[in-house]
């Protein structure tokens, strides 16, 4: 409890339930003096517990499709009435492949999901951007952060073409970032975490092999959601009013160690 | 003249008119002793003069929409039937974005659009590489190059949403390219070309204005349309069988050159 | 003021004036809780006014040759007895080109001095993390952050052998980074800053044209040394705890921004 | 054969037997129809059998410590009058480090081994460089092409501080590169190859488990020595006269395949 963000308001996409780590960072930045105000697909938050999450830390619940232009000004205007001001930071932790969950091989992919997927998980950063941006509705010096993975920059079997939406998702924080800037000074940000266990995570197939593999590459283990929390803080503070249009790996150095000596070790007996 | 695509079957996307890169790959690869089935979409083929070209170097055009997997079948099917054996290299040569067409700002793009594009310069490429796989089309180390730019790593504006689509090309590259090694040694790169008077290039505004800036940054020089043909030839020959799921940088040095002495000329008389 | 680094104790190397960014991060640190003590080389101490800012933040000043493994083997014995514990973070910011301060054009550089630039300039890094190594010195969970430079990465001429004791130093973090991380947790950084107004900057010949550059490039303007210091605190604070092994741009933008349209303004009366 | 360096002249550095990358650039460039001058340090040569090579391709050697001025200038001056003219294509293939060779722990190095590694595997480039600039020696649009590692980008423990050369090595490329751009076009470029089974290479502790390993990472298998012969054929060619101050990956994938399927099968037990 620092008050690191103590009067600043900030709208979080993607609390699912509460392994999530948009449900993390929703806590977190409450503790440290935000107010906060929910959103998620309509479809997400029946399943959900997203309710639960709001009545805790005493955020109201605005649905919208984030691939819906209208859902996203409908939520600004309403978050930015609740708050009586303009918004000081936004989490966009929003992704889904079809193809990924009906276990389609990347050379076998159906593009009409391809695209919808595209959508949901990319350019859905985009239009809430621009929606922020239209309306007028960030603060001067506020941050966006985005949720994001090395797939972008390495192939990693399994992650299939969620890996070019990530990409892809990099790209529209670098683009829209400069354009933020210029207006008024929002920094644009994505963060590269580690495979975590969350609900979403733990769907995709070879989901717990992976999660071994990177605890055993990384120097300091993987990220666990607390500590995403931890550092999307950082971002959303005062303290890093110059960092923007990044992708900032956190991951306990996996994606900056080639091999470890754990996973040398298999290969040892070769010799 | 080396004879290095000596009995080489090759496919080239998007040789809309003689100043287009791909219309002088075609013919370098012509003169290196490739066979060549030429393709376009069918709307971009009213516009040019793909047919002078086919003549001259003795290639068939074979229409297709390469956001179509029906007409990508279609043109593969017959590009193998035509040369009577598998296909040794393939070119995507192929972008376009509706919003920088109609001048739209990145902060005010149509989402449609933005997905058009997005299927049109990125996913064309998974479509193809998908075909080509699934009919089993390509030869035992065959190569595969679309093309790309560096606003797909650093912000250009102006540049737009094409930025986004190249970025998710460049995935989509490194993606197939592990499968399709994996499955018959095919490599799969994409070339970062310098900003080339093409009369795609030359359609986006400013084009000029950046071509003079990245002139005046690469220590050698923008690259041209001849020596991106060159290049190609290079990667498409046998002696780069190990070059894959790269972005090559192929702009006289302008990527890793921070300022030239040149630029900084104009800021040196507020010192 | 957030406590942020409330209990922490940490080593700051290079603090010379109070235009320095380490001055900067000294008092910005002491501000936030933490103990701190001061560390410069003996030549450098003269030059500097560095025992004001000792007795303002109440922090002992050890002298150190960063390139004398003994001085540093001192430097960190006294510390953790001054503190009475281990040492929770360390900021190294030592740089120095004998070429570059004698003005000697890259193509012409002493090779004797260009190894002594390059180590104090880098292996001075490595000889300061090998002493808190061997030493036990660093508590669990500790961050060690260098300063480092966008030359790394891209030439800017000017800039001479600097860019390449910069990408050394880069790698040495990494390197560094995996075996402090296995140890104890120890997570290790570099930040690639601004071109910033502080005595050994302002050295740089064509200094002020290049600031004013990238002032125009960055979206948000150049980082200055304040918000140096505020970002250095969230990489020594416990938000952070898996961020290992990087180099994090702290730049309003400039290295990923291609071009700025102020700067393509002085190229498009060539349209 | 495809004439590819007809009438070209080129120095290559660092033939030591016929397991080195060198020593097969060597006779694929002479095939290719270039003339050659071979040299290696005084002390590697008795080692070698670097003779036998020079009769083979009817090439002189002179010998050349890279880390002495003078001896480069010598080389250079009588390669340039062997040649009756200026050079085409030079390649460096020097790479040292006596904390390697002695087993000595990346935390536990000596410093001064650690600078002499640098000033052989590092500095020599640069060193090479300056001679070949200041006499005047490299023709129009030459091409420069130095060995490099992908421990310069990532952390692979046993590398050790070869890891913080190849580094510096890849940015004094950039550097150099910038200024022999602008002065002759002359193209300054760096391979990043695959573990390949060289006399140097297998020296290093664990190098049967590494080439095991990354061989099952790569999705087109290692990069042999052959292989890296014809790739640096084409960067010697006039094909790729706009690449330059970049470091090229020849690894069969490697460096952008995050993990494969056949290394995740070790962890799927854990499932």
């Amino acid at each position: 409890m620092y008050n690191l963000l103590k009067g600043k308001k900030g709208i979080i996409f993607g609390a699912l339930d509460s392994n999530s780590l948009a449900w993390k960072v929703a806590e977190r930045a409450h503790q440290e003096g935000a107010q906060i105000v929910l959103t998620n697909a309509p479809v997400a938050m029946r399943l959900g517990a997203i309710n639960e999450l709001g009545q805790k830390i005493n955020a109201p619940i605005i649905p919208a499709d984030a691939t819906n232009n209208e859902d996203l000004n409908n939520l600004i205007n309403k978050a930015t009435e609740h708050f009586g001001s303009k918004i000081d930071f936004v989490l966009h932790s929003i992704g889904m492949s079809i193809n990924v969950r009906k276990s389609r091989h990347y050379t076998d992919l159906k593009h009409d999901d391809f695209l919808k997927a595209m959508d949901i998980s990319a350019l859905s950063f985009h239009r809430t951007m621009q929606s922020l941006y239209n309306l007028d509705a960030m603060a001067n010096e506020g941050s966006i952060v985005a949720l994001s993975y090395i797939a972008a920059q390495r192939t990693f079997p399994g992650y299939s073409d969620m890996a070019d939406n990530k990409s892809a998702l990099e790209s529209i924080a670098r683009s829209f970032g400069y354009y933020y800037g210029k207006k008024s000074k929002v920094r644009v940000n994505t963060i590269s975490q580690s495979p975590t266990k969350t609900t979403a995570g733990s769907g995709i197939k070879g989901f717990n092999a992976f999660y071994n593999y990177a605890e055993k590459i990384s120097p300091l283990g993987n990220a666990n959601a607390d500590e995403f929390a931890d550092y999307c803080l950082t971002l959303f503070s005062d303290l890093t009013k110059k960092v923007t249009m990044q992708n900032l790996f956190h991951d306990g150095g996996f994606s900056f160690t080639g091999v470890s000596e754990e996973v040398m070790e298999f290969f040892m007996d070769k010799e």
